[in-house]
Order: structure tokens, then sequence, then C-alpha cells
């Protein structure tokens, strides 16, 4: 299977590494890696076999948090790019997701890879909205788009 | 913890009950159970442990997923009254995702059952919108809209 390179999540401080859909040091999640394909970005990921909707095809839930972890991974490449380094120096900036939105457009199978690539689009400085087609064997199952915001510092505080 | 008793996808027909989201016969997956409550509709989960975003938070993903398969249920326990039926009685419709779209307010804490709220709307015979809000200990923590149909007959043969 193609493989991302230099991923972004690789990158992230420990203490946000933890993420069950992109965090390396999730032993449970999906591990999502995400890095740059020329100008777009790019998260490849085979869902497992119980991920299924109906048998043979792939559940939303799971694309959805495709699209959602490719839409934070996309923006951090994007400023940590902005602000000078290459993936794989400095520290990222990490994003959390104001909003998600997917058209599911054709049943997704399973047994293949399935290719995020999204597009970036800075929208503020710490608001970026990146747009995202989902592929499977170069038949496009699934569309979306992410608004992420800079993790503020106060986020774990937001105690209830 | 609470309990949905009467849930709609305890009877959907065994060939739909795989969904990872909510298929009562998917052994890996999250048994997402939905009823009605008044005139609204509920599903209640408690996120596991390794349902991380960052420590002690929950991921977009899972909540994602809750609002996704809470929308097809909405709409199956909707449409199944419509067609004059008591949950447990008659074989429900199946709705498929056609869109999800989720805003996150705020930090969804771990360790509490979450409780999605749903206000369905008809707007075709066989397309139904399902408002849901998502609350942390009577805190409101994402809102999510999701666009449901009725499975087509075709829709496993949309091999690629």
């Amino acid at each position: 299977m193609e493989k991302v390179v230099n991923a972004i999540q690789d990158s992230y401080p420990e203490d946000f590494s933890w993420c069950y859909g992109c965090g390396q040091l999730n032993n449970s999640g999906h591990h999502f890696r995400t890095g740059w394909q020329g100008e777009q970005t790019i998260t490849i990921y085979e869902p497992l076999p119980e991920h299924t909707a109906i048998p043979g095809f792939v559940y939303g839930g799971l694309i959805a948090s495709l699209i959602d972890c490719h839409g934070t991974g996309s923006s951090s490449l994007a400023l940590h790019q902005k602000n000078g380094h290459e993936v794989g120096t400095g520290t990222p900036p990490r994003f959390v997701t104001a909003s998600l939105h997917v058209d599911f457009l054709k049943p997704t199978p399973q047994g293949v890879p399935l290719k995020a690539i999204g597009t970036v689009e800075e929208i503020h400085p710490k608001k970026w909205k990146v747009h995202t087609e989902v592929y499977a064997q170069d038949v496009l199952c699934a569309k979306g788009e992410v608004v992420a915001v800079v993790m503020p510092s106060t986020f774990a505080s937001q105690q209830l």
C-alpha cells in the first residue's frame, strides 16, 4: 500500500499524540497519517474488516473520522509551512475541529485503501478550512469540509 | 447508566445489523441504540477510554459516528411509526446517510455517558432530516444534522 512518508502527526508533541484517529501513541486507534502531495494533502488508510456499514462497505463514521483528522492534520501542515518549517522540523501547531461536513456520494467498498485528498484554505491566521475528497480505487466516494482552529491553550481546562 | 429500552436497531433485519456504529451483530462496534423519548429520539453511549482526542476528552470521530447512526436510527423510528408500527413490531426501514454535519461546541469529557437527542423532520417520503444535540452531563457539547435516505435496493450492487 502506498504510504505517506513525512506525516505531520509524527511530529505532534507527545501530549497531543493520543487521538484515536491520528495519535501515534494511541494503541487502539487508526493512526491516520497526513502529508503533502504537491500542493494538496493526503491521508491513506485501509479500513479494517469490522468497519462495516453493510457487509462489503465502509461505515460512515470511519469516513467522517478520516475526513476529520485529515482536516486537522492538513491545517497543521499548512500553518507549519507558513511558519517556515519543513515537516519533521520544529513543533507543528495542533488544531481542533470546529465543524465537520461530509457528503456521502457512493457506497465505499471495503478491502481497498482509501485516499483522502485535501485542499487547504486559510480563512484566518488561526482558522483554516480543508476541502477533502475521499477516493477508493480512484472512484470519488465522499466529499468533506473541515473548519479547524488552532487549539486554544485553555482547551483542556474547559471542564464541565 | 440510563438505557434505551425499545431500540429500533434491535429490529433491523439481520443483513443490516453489521454496522460498526449500530449493528447488534458487529462484535467490535459501538452498538448504538436509538429509541423514542417523547416526540424526540435518544441514543445513549459512554465512549471507551481509548476514544480520546487529548487525554480526558472524546475524539470528534466518535461524536460524528454517534450523530450519524443516531440520525439513521431516528429516521427509521419516524418512518416506521408513520407506517403504523410500534418499535418491536414489523421490519423497520433501513436508512443510509446522504450527508452529515457536526458543529463541535465544547470539548466533550470522557468518563460520562453521552446523550444524543434528535428531532426528526420529513423532507420527502424517503428522505428525512435529523437535528441532533449531544449532551454530556446536561452540557451541550455538539450539534449535528443528518440527511438520511431509505437505502435503495441497489445499494449493495453499486460495486466499483
